[in-house]
């Protein structure tokens, strides 16, 4: 099948970058001496955690366990659940993955969660292993570094079916940075923060081996991180403008790109593509206006999206016609892929391979 | 299965009040002399599309060529495709239905369009029909009303292969509106500038039988809309935010709720809940802040969605904990409906239904 011929709206994902791009972070981290750990929820798909795994990843970071179980299901058999898991029912479902051999941690930056798990761990005669979450500046879950993190840890470090494995942080905020070095400054503290509650718990005895971080963006410092044993980027297998907005990747980095027909040309500097909000999400970026660029010309920007109507702004002197087909880049990869079951593996105009999202929407 | 066992996230839809909802737009069209064809496009459902013709709709509304497909495997046979078909692939898509004697009527604002259609039109022996899309403000598709438009009508008219049975517009731009008084003045102008160009079309002895209007705001003063033929209102079914904020619904209409656990509870004045963008679409509002509020205290809102976590902003006094369960409502109910496979339908603390979304993701 070839490009020009499959129909629109489409999410194209270019194979040779997405091989490079995959390459090159699993290099990087090699060089560093760290594990890699990437983020399934990207691109949710077994044949690129397969990939990844390949590469050298150690295993895969998920954010539900309805992640954790499709990859279970293909054979992935040590799985990061980056995710507080509360209620019986969740517990019920870790217990089955444990009782499946694999090699299941969570995080948590609570006592209550952490006690749930180890009456868990109690029950299954297992000791779970935890990373506890720390705030890095993202203002997400996460106790502050340093003594609250380090109290909490002794806490649960007495739970007798619970084993802290790790502090993990997530420098998430690194998307908001304006230049490569406060992307630097981000990447050192993500490290830092969880290194020095790291040695003040091992003042009271307690050992903690892993030291994991990682968003895309700062995991390209990975080098320069020290302590760090572990990173979980997730959307440097795609590439996306919030990536390219703040500099950590360029142009031909990105894999991912939205095909789209023109269907309407209602009024000068305006035309009507056949993709909205149910195509691109909706995300916005800080650097950016808009919510999705082309490719080629990356003047020419989404100003609005409904749910099937882009409405593109065009610069003057760019006109385009009625069922001229566009390649946008979009705001976020890891919201496009959910949305769709499968994206277009391509190379130039051929399609090569359907690669499904195979836990779109498991957000259980 | 009672609600307090069910897994968090869930999209919970009350079933009283989805019905009173559909029985009250029902009953609204019906004494004004409208036709009701309700857009498929925010539920997705057969099963709710099917309510809605029982209680009188004439017919379902989509945007996409994959919805009405949906529609027709389940026995639907009058469909409005809102969109504008362009491409080969889309027009034997078309045929196939055409062929299979469904009455699908076509929207389009420019004549290269409405050629594609004609030449399909004759080339199955028939006149397909069209509805031409007009602008009245939301400045998406449609040319100008008046003289524009009626231009437009002329040229397509001449061609043999379509049927110009309709003008339409949609008044998206209601949820704009800051008042009562606003919402009504949209309403009053998509009628009226459509109504104007039938005029003028009819001193040219051209006869343009349907006048469809209609967003789910605007569609409430469809009894004060004369010369509305069909009104095609979508997110009545469920009710949300960007309702709720504009005033054209009251709390009681609302169906859609999103259940959530709060997992962590890192900070004073915030805690974690375990649904994020992609439980909840990242819509925003222009007259409320965040991106949901709690059902039972509108002072509670997410303040900030990654894709599996919310961030929700407590006001001074309130605090949750750890596993409880919270309820809230979300921007966009079209949005969410689309991230999800189904839905489910309550009755106070009973599932009695599951809602599938049949035609989820059918962005083609």
């Amino acid at each position: 099948m070839k490009v020009s011929h499959i129909e629109t709206p489409a999410v194209l994902i270019d194979l040779d970058v997405l091989d490079r791009n995959l390459k090159h972070t699993a290099e990087l981290t090699r060089q560093a001496g760290v594990r890699l750990r990437p983020h399934f929820k990207t691109h949710k798909s077994v044949w690129i955690a397969k990939k990844q795994l390949e590469y050298g990843a150690c295993g895969m970071t998920v954010a539900k366990l309805g992640e954790a179980e499709v990859l279970t299901e293909a054979g992935i058999d040590d799985i990061l659940i980056a995710f507080p898991l509360v209620g019986e029912s969740k517990l019920l479902r870790l217990a089955a993955l444990i009782n499946r051999k694999v090699k299941v941690t969570v995080s948590t930056d609570n006592v209550i969660v952490a006690k749930g798990l180890s009456d868990l761990g109690e029950s299954l005669g297992t000791r779970i292993p935890l990373y506890i979450d720390v705030n890095s500046g993202l203002n997400r879950c996460g106790l502050e570094p340093g003594n609250p993190t380090a109290e909490l840890v002794k806490e649960i470090t007495a739970l007798p079916g619970v084993e802290v494995r790790g502090l993990m942080t997530h420098g998430g905020h690194a998307y908001g940075a304006s230049n490569l070095q406060e992307l630097r400054q981000t990447a050192a503290v993500e490290v830092e923060v969880l290194v020095q509650t790291q040695h003040l718990l091992a003042q009271d005895g307690i050992t903690i081996p892993e030291i994991s971080v990682g968003s895309t963006p700062t995991s390209k410092f990975i080098a320069e991180q020290h302590g760090a044993t572990e990173t979980r980027p997730g959307a440097y297998v795609y590439g996306d403008i919030s990536q390219l907005a703040i500099g950590s990747i360029s142009m031909n980095e990105v894999a991912m790109s939205i095909l789209a027909t023109v269907v309407s040309t209602p009024r000068e500097g305006t035309v009507i593509i056949d993709a909205g909000s149910k195509t691109f999400s909706i995300d916005t970026n800080p650097h950016c206006p808009g919510y999705g660029r082309l490719k080629n010309n990356p003047d020419v920007y989404i100003e609005r999206l409904s749910e099937e109507h882009g409405i593109v702004k065009l610069p003057p002197g760019i006109t385009f016609s009625i069922g001229e087909r566009l390649e946008f880049i979009p705001n976020h990869c890891c919201t496009v892929s959910n949305l769709h079951n499968k994206l277009l593996g391509v190379c130039g105009d051929e399609v090569l391979q359907d690669i499904y999202v195979d836990a779109r929407g498991k957000i259980n």
